[in-house]
C-alpha cells in the first residue's frame, strides 16, 4: 500500500468493522438466541444446530459487551499501528512503534474488562482464537515444554542462526521450486480448481470459501526447503478450508474449530509428515530429478538431517520444531505481563532479550530481529501466539491417532500415497467444523484430552534418532 | 479466481450491491434531498454544494427506480456472465456466452424502462457513465467520425494486424521496460507515495482515494511501446485521481466529472503528448540509453513513425488513434440495436463481422478476435463504449486549449518539462470534480462545447505530416 493511503484505509476498516458490529448486535439477534437455548436445540435438532446456537451466542455475548464505537476505534488504532510497525521494523527502531503498542495494550485491557474474565484478562482475549480455552489450562502445558525443551536445545543445538541450507552455495532455480511445490501440494490433495498458490512477501492461507482457498509462499534461490515446507504448511491450512462442509457455509458448524486446531493441520503436514524419512523416500528422487545440479552430492540421509537440524535462532518463523515453542512461550509470557501491567511497553525490548538469552541462549543484535519481528501485536492479536504451540501439540497427538488408524502409514508415505491422510483428516476434523470445541474434538479423534506428552515424546524420539 | 469460487463470489457481490443500494435509498435521504433544492443551495452555499446536491439527487432518483432485489439480481447475473465470457473467449465459442448476454440485455432493458428515458433506452444507460449525456447529442459526433476516418483508413492503413513493432525481432528486456515506465510516470508527476505501478493481465487504474491510486500494465519483451503507452495512459487516469480535491472526498465534487472526461486525461497523455515528436526529442535518447541493443538502427524519425503507424486491426485495445474510434462506433451501434431489439443476441457475431468489414475492411477469423474480445458487455456495461470516443474528442479539444495556454508547449516537451502540464490539468479539470457536467467543464476549459472537429483536424494534420 502506498504510504499516503494509510489514513483513509484506517477509516475504511474502522467503518466496516463498525457496520458489521452494528448488524451483528441487533437486539433481534439476542431475542432469537434467547428463544433457542442450546440444550433444547440439541434435543430437538441435534449437535450441529446446538453448536451453531452455542457459538453464535458466544460471539453475540462478546460483541454486545463492546460498543460499536469501541470496535471502530480499535480497528482504526490497529490499522495505524500496523503501518508504524512496518516502518519501525525496517528501521529497527522500537520507539517508532512503542506509542502505538501502548494504545493497543490499553484498548485490549479495556476489551478484556468489558468482555469479562474469570482469572485474568488474557482469558478474554485467548477465547477469540481458542473458544472456551482458559489461561490456567494452557499455561502448565507451555511450562512443561520449557522444562523439557531447554535442556535439549542446550545439548544438541549449534549456535548458528540461518535457514536450512541457505548458506552452502547451492542454487535452487525458482521456476523448478514452483513446480515441485505445486506437485507436493497436489499430492497432498489440494484442489487447484478450488484454490490458488501464489507468491507474497509473507506466506499465508486465506479461506474465503471451500471453493476459494488462496495459498502463498516466497521463494529463495539459495534454499529450496523454505518455500517447500512453507507450502506444505499453508497447504495443511488450505486442506482444512477446502474440507469444511459446504452445506454449512456461513454457520459455525461450517467453520474451523479453533486457531490452534487450524495450526495442527499445517504443522502435521509440514513436520510430522513433511520432515519424516518415509515421506522423503518417495520425494527425494523427485527432488533430485527436479534439481539435478543443486542436489549433487546430497543423499537421502544428509537431506533428512539437513531438514531436521536443530539450531538456536532469533526468528520464530525460521525456527525448527524443537526451538519453535520456546519462541512462543516467550511471547505468551510477555503479553500476559503487558496486559496485567506487570511489564511496561517501554521495558518490553529488554524483557524480550532477557528471555531470549534464558530460553535460547541468544541476544538479538537489534529489535528488528527481536521484539519487532512479528506482526501480531500490531494488529491487536493478543492471545494469538499460544495457538501456535497448541497446534504443535495437537498435531503430535493427531499424528499418533493417524498412525493407529493406518498401521502401514510409513509404507503409504514411501509410495507417496497422501490422499488417504487428507481424507482421514477431512472426515475426522475438517468436516466437524465447530461442532465440538478443540479439546473435545481432540479427544474424539485421539481418545485423550490435550497434552504436551505426545509432542515431547515425538521430539525426544526424533532428536535421538538423528543424534 | 479459481473456477469453483465463482458461485459464492456471485452471491457475495449480489449481497454487497443490495446492502449498498438499501442504505443509499433510505427514505431519509430523499427527505433531505427534497429539503435542499439545487437552485437554493447554489444561492446560499455556492456551486460546489449545489453540484453535490444535484449529483446526489440524480443518483438517488436513479437508485429509487430500482428495487434492491433487482440490483442484486443484475449483479449476480453479471458475475456469472463474466466468468462465462472468460471461458467463451478462451474457446472462441460465442455460444458459451450467448445465454448470459441474453439475460443481461433483458435486465438492461428492464433497468432502462424502470429508470425512464426521453428518446431511447440507451439514454438511461449512457447516463451512468456520462451524467446528463443524451444519445441524440453524441450519435452525430460519432457518425461524423465515420465519414472522415473511413476514407483515411482506406488511403493510409496497411493490412497487417499487429502491435507496434512486435514483429521485427528486437528484444526489449522487461526489467529495463519497468525502469523506463516508472521514469516516464514520475516525469508526468505521478506521486509514487500515493500510488503504485504493478503488473496485471489487463492494465487498469483504480482510484481508491487521492492517496491510493493503483496502476497496472503488462510487459512484452518483443515490444516496448505497448507497456510504455499503456503506462502513460493509465498514469493519465492516475493523475486525475491523485488530482481530485481531498477535502471533498466522498462527495460528487470530489469525484471525476465523467467516464469520458476521465478517458480524455489518459488519451491526452498517451497520444497528443506521448506520440508527439517533441516529447520524443527528450525521451528518445533516454530510450536508446535504456535499451542500447534493441534500439540499434532506430532514429528519432523512424521511432516516431513506428509509434504512429496506422493499421487495420481486429483488436480495439491495440488500435491506433485513427482506427480506434471506428472500433467504438461499431460497438455503440450494436449495443443500441440490442437494447431496442433490432438485433438478436444470436445474430450479434454476424452483425459484428459485417461492420468490421465495412469500417475497417477486415473480418475476424474467430469470435475471440471479434465479438468476444471486450469485457464490457459481460459486466453489463452497456453505454460505456462511447465514453472512449468522447475521451478522444475531449482530449484533442483540451490539447488545443493547453497549447493556447502554453505557446511554448513543444519546447517544454523537448526539455521533458511535464509537471506544468499536470498542474494545469489539475487546476482546470481534476480539482473541479463534478462541479460542472462534462460539456460545461469542457466549455469552461476550452471556450467551446464538445465537438469532433478538433480531433479530426488533429488526426488529419498528423496523417499528413507522417505521409
Amino acid at each position: 500500500m502506498p504510504p499516503r493511503a494509510q489514513a483513509r484505509r484506517a477509516e475504511q476498516l474502522a467503518l466496516l468493522s463498525e457496520l458489521r458490529h452494528r448488524r451483528f448486535t441487533d437486539p433481534r439477534m439476542g431475542e432469537l438466541l434467547e428463544a433457542l437455548p442450546e440444550p433444547e436445540v440439541r434435543e430437538t435438532l441435534g449437535e450441529v444446530a446446538a453448536a451453531n446456537v452455542r457459538e453464535t451466542a458466544r460471539s453475540y455475548r462478546r460483541a454486545t459487551c463492546l460498543p460499536s464505537s469501541f470496535v471502530a476505534e480499535l480497528t482504526r488504532v490497529c490499522a495505524h499501528a500496523h503501518e508504524a510497525w512496518i516502518e519501525a521494523r525496517k528501521n529497527a527502531d522500537f520507539a517508532q512503534f512503542a506509542p502505538h503498542l501502548e494504545r493497543i495494550v490499553a484498548l485490549k485491557r479495556e476489551e478484556a474488562d468489558r468482555v469479562g474474565f474469570e482469572d485474568e484478562r488474557y482469558d478474554a482475549l485467548l477465547d477469540v482464537y481458542e473458544p472456551g480455552a482458559r489461561t490456567r489450562e494452557i499455561a502448565p502445558m507451555l511450562a512443561s515444554l520449557r522444562e523439557r525443551l531447554v535442556p535439549i536445545v542446550q545439548r544438541v543445538a549449534d549456535g548458528t542462526e540461518a535457514q536450512d541450507g541457505a548458506e552452502d552455495g547451492r542454487r535452487w532455480p525458482v521456476e523448478q521450486q514452483k513446480q515441485l511445490c505445486r506437485r507436493v501440494a497436489a499430492a497432498m490433495g489440494f484442489d487447484f480448481e478450488a484454490g490458488r498458490l501464489d507468491e507474497s512477501a509473507h506466506p499465508f492461507c486465506s479461506g474465503i470459501d471451500v471453493g476459494d482457498v488462496r495459498l502463498t509462499t516466497r521463494y529463495d534461490e539459495r534454499d529450496a526447503a523454505g518455500a517447500l515446507f512453507g507450502v506444505m504448511h499453508e497447504t495443511g491450512h488450505g486442506l482444512y478450508e477446502q474440507g469444511l462442509d459446504p452445506e454449512r457455509f456461513g454457520t459455525p458448524a461450517g467453520e474451523a474449530c479453533s486457531t490452534g486446531m487450524h495450526e495442527s493441520q499445517s504443522r502435521l503436514w509440514e513436520n510430522q509428515i513433511g520432515r519424516s524419512r518415509p515421506f522423503w523416500e518417495h520425494f527425494f528422487p523427485i527432488l533430485c530429478a527436479t534439481f539435478p545440479q543443486a542436489s549433487e552430492g546430497l543423499d537421502l540421509e544428509s537431506w533428512v538431517r539437513r531438514i531436521n537440524r536443530v539450531r538456536r535462532s532469533l526468528i520464530r518463523v525460521e525456527a525448527d520444531e524443537v526451538t519453535y515453542n520456546l519462541h512462543i512461550l516467550l511471547r505468551f509470557e510477555l503479553e500476559r505481563d503487558l496486559l496485567e501491567q506487570r511489564l511496561a511497553v517501554a521495558d518490553l525490548p529488554a524483557a524480550w532479550n532477557a528471555k531470549m538469552e534464558a530460553y535460547l541462549g541468544l541476544t538479538p543484535p537489534d529489535d528488528a530481529q527481536g521484539v519487532l519481528q512479528d506482526i501480531h501485536w500490531s494488529f491487536g492479536g493478543f492471545g494469538y501466539f499460544p495457538t501456535y504451540t497448541l497446534g504443535n501439540l495437537y498435531a503430535a497427538q493427531i499424528h499418533d491417532a493417524l498412525r493407529a488408524a493406518f498401521p502401514d502409514l510409513d509404507d503409504m508415505l514411501r509410495h507417496g500415497r497422501l490422499l488417504e491422510i487428507r481424507d482421514w483428516l477431512r472426515d475426522k476434523i475438517h468436516r466437524r467444523g465447530m461442532v465440538l470445541r478443540a479439546p473435545a474434538l481432540l479427544e474424539e479423534v485421539t481418545g485423550a484430552p490435550p497434552s504436551a506428552e505426545p509432542f515431547l515424546r515425538y521430539i525426544e524420539r526424533k532428536v535421538e534418532a538423528l543424534a
